[in-house]
């Protein structure tokens, strides 16, 4: 879904009125059907021989998607990771908005609270995402915290996969991603040596 | 393959030797018949009622990742995202190097050079990835000039799908993973609220 909310919205300001499962499917690398079938989940948006109306269709994604409330975002760590992610302009466009940040180190003017005041925060500030950015040896300790402080979603960038009961973390571990690459690198230039 | 890399050495450097499927299944939250059928594919490395020794199994999964060699990469855009993976050490414990970083607005004290000279850079320094940190718009041209003078293989987080013929990219695309996260925790809560 998230990225048929991209290509939809790279289509709208393309202008787009009308897409085609077709045209979806190129943009996506997969096969018509598969869009078809994955749209249908949603309730039936197309017509037959007619596409679908592209801003109905992105505004029905973005309805699955909860993009069409504000999250309340803090951000828990103000290393290189907390301040690149603070300092991004495109999450606030999709409504997500960074109320907070914390660390070990308050920084008043940094706007970087201290930790030690996490709990009094929440009390005060109902906040629906936290953005762990903390040391690995410290991300699980913080996101019990805030867990029983009652925050329940984790955007995680500690390289362990956090996993509390009662709350849902995304883990996004940069290590992994690179090990990937290198993988599929290798792979490639195997493939590549076979093939000459 | 990176999540078995990084559990067994979590595993070895807890002083783990051997280490059993049903253990390996438990910590990556797969089954045991998964575990098995997955180091399988590799040459079976372990042995009936014995498990794994740890350290063979991690050096096995080191060479399949591409671990056991240098890699050389240089970072494209000095903006937050470039300079943020330039000051994570954790990338050259894993042979990971970072030797040049590119920006229009070259900073010499920064030891940023300008990518006006990245060609010239690249015909004295063969570069085995390059970390994609540019403007979307600037992207996939910056590839292509990349591909051109060389360079194989990309880890992009322009939030765009880098696909560029004879190359293999990694997309870490940051908006996406953020909607994932939005999408799940509005499931959860759907659930939380048909549960009760």
């Amino acid at each position: 879904m998230p990225k048929y909310y991209r290509i939809l919205g790279e289509a709208s300001v393309r202008g787009l009125k009308k897409i085609s499962s077709q045209e979806i499917s190129a943009l996506l690398g997969l096969t018509a059907s598969q869009v078809r079938q994955d749209l249908s989940h949603f309730g039936g948006f197309g017509q037959q021989g007619y596409g679908y109306d592209t801003e109905v269709l992105l505004s029905e994604i973005r309805k699955i998607l909860g993009l069409t409330r504000e999250f309340s975002v803090i951000i828990v760590g103000a290393g290189k990771i907390g301040n690149a992610l603070a300092a991004y302009r495109g999450f606030a466009a999709d409504g997500f908005i960074v109320k907070a940040m914390f660390d070990k180190e308050p920084n008043p003017a940094g706007n970087v609270l201290g930790i030690a005041s996490l709990e009094e925060y929440l009390a005060k500030n109902p906040t629906d995402i936290a953005v762990i950015a903390v040391e690995k040896s410290e991300a699980e300790a913080v996101a019990k915290r805030l867990a029983a402080a009652g925050v329940k979603n984790f955007w995680n960038f500690a390289p362990i996969d956090l996993c509390i009961p009662g709350t849902v973390a995304e883990n996004v571990n940069m290590s992994e991603s690179l090990f990937r690459l290198s993988y599929r690198a290798c792979e490639f230039q195997e493939n590549k040596n076979q093939g000459e």
